[in-house]
Parts: C-alpha cells; structure tokens; sequence
C-alpha cells in the first residue's frame, strides 16, 4: 500500500464519557423504574458519550449506498443475474428500492456511489460514478482487486463519511448492493477469522442447498488461492472482497475517526465493520449495529464482534435496509431520554428499594 | 353477569383475504429478492388483509392509557407505593411519561382513563375519571371486583375502541399503569391456563428475589381462593384482575369486533389479550404483538397465544411503551409495500430460480 492509505493509521475520536455519566444519572431520574426502557437506554446513554451532549440528538441521519460488480459470479453464486447491479443502482436513484423509501421516510440524505458494474449505469445527476473497472476479479482464481482499486474504493467510503459529517450528519448508514456479495462478504471473514468457507456461506438472495453447498466450495478455492493472507484484514479485504464492501469499510474508519456514530446494516456491511475494528482498533466504540439478518453467517460475525443488533426481523436485502429500519428506535431513545419528566418534576414518588 | 355484556358474544369482524393476496402477489413484484424484508412482508400483507385493501395505510394511530390500584399491593407485592398510580396519572396528561413522549414523536392521539385509584387524582381536562371505586380488592383475600365493576371497566375498554375507530384511527394500542397490577395479571393468566404462581411471578418494577417468591406465594393464595373459577376467563378476570386490565381485555374485544387492528404492547396488555381471545375466539386475527418484555411470565403468554412480538429490546415499563415504539416498524411496513417499485417498474431483472 501507497502512503494514501496513512489515513487508516488515525485512531478513533474519543467519547465524552461526562457526558455519558450525565446521561445515565439522567435515566436515573426519569418516571420510570429503573432500567425499564430496555436497550433504549443503553442507546441514549452511548449517544450521548458520542455526541458530547447529556442530551443527544438525531435529526440528520446520512445514507451511503455503495455498488460494485463482483467477478465470482462467473462461478454460479447467485441466482440473479449480474446486470441487476447496474439496474438497481439506477432504482436506488429513482427511489424504488426499499432503501430509497426508508431514506424518504427518515428524512435521510441519501448518495448512491457506483464503484464498478459490469454493466453499464446511465448517466444520473443522482448517482457518482467512480469507475473502479468492470467489477472486482473472480476471487476464486486471482486477486479481487489491485492495491489501487482497494485504496481508491476505501477512499470513497471515507470522503463519504467526511462529506456526511460536513454537512452536519448526526448518524451514518452505509448500504451495499452488488450480485454476489455474499460470497465475497463470506470469503473475506473467513480469511480474517481463519474460518472454513461453509460456516459463513448461506443463501445470499436465494440459493437452495445445492447451491450454498457449491457456494462453500467457491469461497474455499479463493481462501486456499490466497492463503497468504489469511488473518490479514487489508490484504483479506484486496484478495477476496470488493469494491463496494472497501468502501464500506473506508466509511466506518473514517467516521469512527471523525466522531460520526456508524448504524451497522448486516451481513455485508458488519464484514465491512469486521475489516474496519482490525485495521482501526477502537472503532467499534462507534458503532450500532441494526438488525439481525436471516443470512446465517451474520450470527457468526455479530458474537465474533460482540454486537447485539437493535432489531430480529429476518431481513436479509442489505442496502442498509436494515439499519434503516432500526433508526426510529435510536430517535425515540433520544426522544423519551430527552422529553421524559423526572420524578421531581413530575412529582411522582420513586421505589423503596 | 347482565346483559350489559351481550356485546362480549358478537364475532370479531372478517378480513379481507382478496386483498391479502392481492398485497401478496405485489410482494413478489417489488425489487429485492423473494422474502427478503422478512417480517415486514408479513406486517403489510396482514394489515392489507385488516383494512381490505392492497396497500395499507398507518397514519392514524390512537393510544389509551388505562389506570387502575390494586388491593393486592397491601400484601406487599410492589416496591412502589399505591400513590404512584395516580400521579402517574397525572403525568399521563402532562405529557411527561415515556407514553406521552411516544405517541408525540408517532403523531398519535392519546387518552387517559382514570378507571379508580386510591389517591385521589386532580381535575385535568385530559383525564377521563371512570371512578370505579379506590382500586380493586385484594384479590388474595376476596374478589378483586364485583360482577358491575367488571362489566363497567369492559365497557370503558369497549368506548375508547369505538371512539377511535370513529376518529378515524388505522391502529389501537392500549396502555396500563397500576401499581401491583404485574400481581394480578400474572394471577389472572394463571387461573386462565391452569399454572402455578411461580410461573408467572417476575421482578415487576424491580424486586429482588426474596420479593419475587413472596409475589408468587401471593398469587397462589388468590389463586386458591378462587379455585372455582379456573380456567374460566371470565371470571378470572372478575375475581383475580384490575380495572385497566379489563379495561384493555374490553377495547381489544371490541376493537376485533369492528375491525381495527390493535398493537399488544407488553405483560400487562398480553394478559387482556389472553381473556380477549378466550372471550371472542378469532380476535387475534386483529392483533399485533409490539414486543418481547423483559417481564420473564410475558415469554410464557406469548407463547400460549403463538404470538411473535416484533421488538425484543428487554423494555418492562408498560403504559403502552413497547407497542408505541414498534408502530414505526409497522409504518415502514407499509411505506416499503407501497412505495418501493416492481421489477417490471424499475426495469430490474428477477431471479432465475
């Protein structure tokens, strides 16, 4: 790697932890007994640290969707056919894909960055066009990316997460989109975690058991072909992942840098938050993770991070769909943290216990 | 009981099965693979079945808030004191409980029923005051109602139902507050479906393990002392319940009844649904399940009414908390089904399996 990626050397921005003491005091004295709102508590507490506020709030909330080919299709891991890359990075533009409406109903900026699709996406004021290549390489038989594509991939995700912060983001949700990003998502988890290609294989958007079998198998002939760097997160990232998993992993380095709190979506982006927690020690204190994905490898990951996703819902679309769909949770623990009367305001008698 | 309950006896409404399969076959044709939003297909699909047409609507959102004492506390079941109810009561309509902190943030009407209290609650245009009485009798020692309390409080539960639907409400949910009141659901869903106390007893608004023993053998004693009405809803609820859970058994019934959908929220509120689906089978063809309390009985209703609530975030509060904080889940819901494009829209290609 070139000295463009020194940016990854940068430690994670501290948190407030005053402000998280006031906070917790704060649902202390909330009228209600202690601990009953659940998580939600736990939610407000950890903003607050993030946010430097005993009183956080989110009304800005940014999302990233990141696209890009993958070239291990070529060996029959997904029953979708490659073109619907390209296709749906024109119906996130549009605002057809479940991502687009959720954005729409947060009231959530939204950008859709098109690393590099096999084929071609029409020119759209709404969509920024990187031009990686035509895809990532077939990780079954050669590298997924250069060095080059791998540093200019994790670069957009960061300037993402820059531009967010810039324009006064609260929270930060990075999407994927990509046929076959599973397998490439499974390939790069099981380098970093040394683990066997079928402890993280599952059925992506729809494969039988045939399939996810062959799948195994597809995610082994790239572990072995680059053995090199097994439990390496960078060169796991280079060999075996892509462009858009990169840049998902550029984004949450660099928000965890810049103090930007990260909502985790699942299978895809929590390898994306794997990479980044190895090359960015500490950048997990930034994190909230979304949901729980019906893809079975996403269990592996969350305990291997000790994560525990906001919602069960078994979704499994990516995009950030899921994260999504979690952050009406994360504003009414702000909303309840914030707007809750105190026992003496409200002068309601607390426990005796 | 008198005819003031011949209402019980009517169905609840029919749904709509030509538009369930209607929002069915539109679930297929949006673009994300087969099943991938999970749950959230379920929640359109049933509300479109509910308000018989393909794409449901969630605007209208109205929540009751039902309060009632409890004599049982005298056997020192809460580690609250009885006064707490009704300055709860009054903080209701202050707007400063986590309740009234929800249905702001969701837009949502919201009610307050006093249904009887031992404190004294004050004059405040946003409290209706039923006066049932200074809270129910302690249910361990003698019935917890009379047969026209009872009938009263159903009553009250059947109004606020009917109130809303006329208001133009799309959704219910009812809340409870009541000091002791975990006591008496627990010894009510215990009568119902034949259970030792132990089994439903849990810490409540926060009591030790000592306490929770106590609570139990509490249960047992009312139990005991009205063996002649197990396993009869009913008179379970006459001689074991609270006013607010009558209440909330009431609207749930008739809410069913005319064909509005209720959001359960927790322990409290799933008990009055247990008597809601004894009393009116096929009720719960109307009900949604917000989430999974930390109350450890609730796991033991839920799975009695095979019911799977949407949110597990440990919450414990009542008042209707947890369903309020799912309703967001329920509109993104309806947002996607109605919102997201179809493949033949967007111009995306569907899977080849």
């Amino acid at each position: 790697m070139t000295e463009d990626c020194d940016w990854l050397q940068v430690p994670p921005a501290p948190l407030n932890d005053t402000a998280r003491q006031a906070a917790v005091a704060r649902q202390g004295e909330l009228t209600k007994p202690p601990g009953s709102l659940g998580r939600l508590e736990g939610v407000a507490e950890r903003l607050a640290a993030m946010q430097g506020r005993e009183r956080p709030t989110l009304e800005r909330i940014h999302v990233a969707v990141f696209a890009g080919d993958h070239g291990v299709v070529e060996e029959g891991v997904s029953p979708f056919p490659q073109a619907v890359t390209a296709q749906m990075v024109v119906n996130f533009a549009m605002g057809g894909a479940a991502i687009a409406v959720l954005a729409r109903s947060l009231g959530a900026s939204m950008e859709v960055m098109s690393l590099g699709t096999v084929a071609e996406v029409p020119s759209h004021p709404a969509i920024q066009q990187i031009g990686l290549g035509p895809g990532t390489a077939n990780l079954a038989r050669e590298p997924a990316m250069t060095a080059g594509q791998l540093e200019r991939a994790m670069n957009v995700g960061r300037q993402c997460a820059e531009r967010a912060r810039r324009a006064g983001a609260e929270l930060f949700i990075g999407g994927d989109m990509g046929i076959g990003n599973t397998t490439s998502a499974a390939a790069v988890a099981c380098s970093i975690l040394k683990r066997p290609g079928a402890e993280l294989a599952g059925p992506g958007t729809g494969l039988d058991a045939n399939g996810v079998r062959h799948k195994a198998d597809v995610i082994e002939w790239g572990l072995e072909r680059h053995s090199g760097v097994r439990g390496e997160a960078l060169g796991s990232l280079r060999d075996l992942g892509g462009f858009e998993i990169a840049a998902l992993a550029g984004s949450y380095i660099a928000a965890a840098q810049i103090g930007l709190p990260v909502l985790v979506d699942g299978f895809i982006s929590t390898t994306a938050a794997l990479v980044a927690t190895r090359l960015c020690p500490g950048a997990e204190a930034w994190f909230f993770y979304g949901h729980a994905s019906a893809e079975p490898g996403h269990a592996v990951l969350l305990r291997e991070l000790n994560a525990e996703p906001l919602l069960q819902l078994e979704m499994r679309l990516g995009e950030g769909s899921g994260a999504a769909t979690a952050v009406p949770l994360l504003r009414m623990a702000c909303e309840l943290h914030a707007g809750m009367a105190t026992f003496a305001e409200a002068g309601v008698a607390g426990s005796s216990q």
